[in-house]
């Protein structure tokens, strides 16, 4: 379970709160503020604040054109015209903060985005619960043999309940070892008098990679779609592309038309190399671009099928 | 005057909606939201926007601390802790959006602050107003003899006159030069129509560096305690010093702990040296110091007496 | 002249110094190291140090694949296919600092790219060159009718005549006016010692955006690359694209797979919306598409035009 | 041992090949390149490459301060000024790149300097080796009753005993588990044909904190200085603190003026609040700070002490 009564508690109690503001507000975000979003099987996300919406975008941009256009019914087009030119900086001025709570081994990749700012839960201060990820078996698949860092088919039922078992039972004896190092009960009083506990900066090292860990995670939207870019794709592991896709979801809430751009121009979007781009040139008047083709690596002739799946006439060895 | 007819009627009509929200909100900054409070003769800073409070600080930090401690009497303890500590990024947490309209020559000492979010008017799209910066009378100064950057004594009167003559005079003369070269009236169309105008990208490059702009500002808590630790120094130029006075003021309204510790422990605490510290222990038991006076510059010898009065006593040659 | 004798003197020497490392090193860019290239009338680029080349981008990555491949033969599929999968960290491996001279409007432009290091020369510290920028006739042009940010057509020779006078002699006034108000010789006195000169940080208000100032930028490859995806583009204006132009050759010598998969996969890339791919894609087998052109705005058509102009038979109205 | 036979060999021949550069080098660091130190039982630190020396700290403060001074002698002087004043963008002009082997738990704590390039091996592509930090008896310490997140006193023999063979059981049968999912050999070919193996990115998840991994490291050298004033502090964890050491040690013979400033401005010196100015001043004038000291905490106050032990005759309760 993800959430403990006492946390229900304070969101509830956070959620009773109104008051009263001259700032942007959008109800479709305010709804979900503070509400716990599931991900993976302990994990959540939930949106602790937000600063602007679509129109402190448009709003940015035209402090950058001036006199510009001002009517409201023309937002949605320029929010398209920034996204689609890569004017990035006013996508910058919102701003989201998120508390997420996920395992140690996909805060590894997800850290890695520098551009934000982070709290988190400090396993020098405090005690980690005793909560680790355990893949379900859907998700439980062999390295993949055409994409050396991705997974590939999911394994048969005999194999994955034996893999399971074993993720389960090392986790809990992971865990075990570590509270029996710390040697600390809730008050901090040792569990056995009789022994010394390790402090807690050296008894989390035995803790394996799949334990929960938590932040507070503030970004702008600028940063944050292209973290949605890369870690919403398919190519992304699975276990952090479910957080992608549920803050997709409050993406959309948040900033409507953003979202929309962000899906036509990004997401759905496609880039083509120089090489590419004559290829579907010459392709469109009815030339055989057969002999463009060996200047393309063979991933890149596949993807480029995968986009444009009528250029296979032209594949012929 | 730094806001025109048509501005006020924006910001009155920002000010006069009212929405509801569960974020936290701060009475005392929504009082000022939108208000433009004006700096130097035609510039003014505004809050557009902020996230978080003093306890959006001390709930980042107590994501860290875990089950640490979380009575709201603690608030005042916690946030000193952090400021003396250097545990800058649950500073980090809490934002805010400003919209400055400043002299070109004070905005690029400003943009050197790389970690912000800006959107600036940009002369390459429209026409930038007829307004620039003249200082008053007692803010022109003489070049410092002690400090190669800074302003020593003020003008006399004369003097001063003089000088706001020919400044007013030949910003005023560039102001008509750019107006003549873009040949733009205000629906666009040449103002002679027998001429040929100038492109606005090109038309600026005969503007002076106290010709006004204006930009989006969006920065962390944390960013901007730098800034203003910088900025709001006696040693920084009179021009961009104003500003940071005004946003500091601001910041008390947001952030009232967080304000108190940071006069504390950063704008009026100091920082010493190895040498300095020995000097000061040393002195302290009364021990002569003046053979370590020597490993110190001049320069230093003066700030440290500056601190601390009572060291003249070993200020022998 | 962009170089004084005085500096000849300096880059001379600099580059008759020979040592010996055992860092990577690339005799290409060695040969172009501290030289001036001319940019603009008085602006120059020239490269101060470097660290790292195409191989460093290599080693970078490979540390990511672990026993990954490590044949020299492949160095240049590996660096393809990380720009073309938008892996960008190892080009951040690479580094280079330049010495840049450049007008102050070009200035305020270039240093919008806020991951980079600068020291500017300071104007509060030193006292400006009476060197500023002066269009030649074929770049004075009008204001654009189809881009609201750029240029037009190219003045009328009469016209840009008229216009380089007054910039030259405005730019000259200022400067003038410049040195009056400081009023100091060469050593620091005054010129005119019945007068009382005023502090550089206030003098300089009275320049002009054209007034060259001179930096130190230091930036690693891959932000490198942004910048000159940006600045090199035909949109962005020309007084910086010149600058932009000159480090791209300065790229080619020093990081040649890098630079050509740059060409490859970004600068001479396109990127395209869904409706775009949909668009292209039905095209391929023949389906009329001009029901879908209603979904693109007139601009974007235009561009889809420019990539594949046998599209345009589907252009009617 | 840290290092491989095979590994040892690259880095010999890397420091066999000796170039010609027009740049600057620095012979004491050029004697350590490449070269591995060993940190903690399997871990290491290396310099791969490194731009820059003191004197590009001086050149670029010097580009600033334009008609400045010139002299080298003054060289010392200058780099003591810009740390004594914060003035930090010269050193952003000197960058090092290291090669560093740490345990993940290490990795996750030293990741928080986000102004830093970074490439870590990828477990999503690799096979991490069977490697993990086990700590000396020495360094097993109790948690810290005075400092909420330190370590207190070393273990007795037997405990520490017990403790150790746990990790190392622990750990080594984590990694057991690890190869066992994977079911790979050297050559990827699966080392039980009978079983179907679990791809990379799933199988690390069982693995221990204390698992070592490796990265290239790179960051300019104000951001290094930041890093190291934070790490190798007293109050960091001793096993980060042990890499910050081994660091510091290269920046000593990499830059060796600046690293005696950090030393005296930075390291060695302390930040002294308002009210610790107030008591301090009114101590050397031999007036009784009682009366002051209650505006400080327990904690400041005991601080204040460890700086000045002369001010403890006003320690009366």
């Amino acid at each position: 379970m993800p959430i403990s009564a006492e946390q229900q508690k304070e969101i509830d109690a956070a959620r009773e709160e109104l008051r009263s503001t001259h700032r942007p507000t959008v109800d479709a975000l305010e709804r979900e503020l503070h509400v716990a979003h599931t991900v993976l099987d302990h994990g959540f996300v939930r949106v602790i604040d937000y600063m602007g919406d679509d129109s402190a975008v448009v709003q940015a941009a035209r402090v950058s054109y001036g006199r510009g256009t001002k009517r409201k019914s023309e937002d949605k087009a320029l929010i398209s015209y920034l996204m689609r030119h890569w004017h990035t900086t006013p996508f910058e001025m919102a701003e989201i903060k998120l508390h997420v709570k996920l395992p140690i081994f996909v805060a590894r990749q997800w850290i890695r985005h520098r551009t934000a700012s982070v709290n988190e839960y400090s396993a020098r201060y405090s005690i980690l619960d005793n909560e680790f990820y355990v893949p379900t078996a859907e998700n439980l698949a062999t390295q993949s043999i055409t994409n050396r860092q991705g997974r590939g088919d999911v394994l048969p039922a005999a194999a994955s309940q034996e893999v399971l078992e074993l993720i389960k039972f090392e986790s809990d004896r992971a865990y075990k070892n570590y509270t029996w190092m710390l040697n600390e009960d809730s008050n901090g009083e040792p569990d056995d008098p009789s022994r010394i506990g390790v402090a807690r900066e050296l008894a989390r090292m035995n803790l394996t990679l799949n334990t929960y860990t938590q932040w507070y995670w503030k970004v702008n939207l600028h940063n944050l779609l292209n973290f949605l870019k890369l870690r919403a794709d398919p190519h992304a592991q699975y276990e952090i592309r479910v957080y992608a896709e549920e803050i997709l979801k409050l993406v959309e809430l948040w900033v409507p038309l953003t979202y929309e751009a962000f899906l036509e121009y990004r997401l759905k979007g496609a880039h083509l190399s120089r090489t590419a781009l004559e290829i579907v040139s010459r392709a469109l008047v009815g030339e055989d671009t057969s002999s463009l083709k060996g200047k393309l690596t063979a991933r890149e002739w596949t993807e480029l099928l995968a986009l444009f799946p009528a250029l296979r006439r032209y594949d012929v060895t």
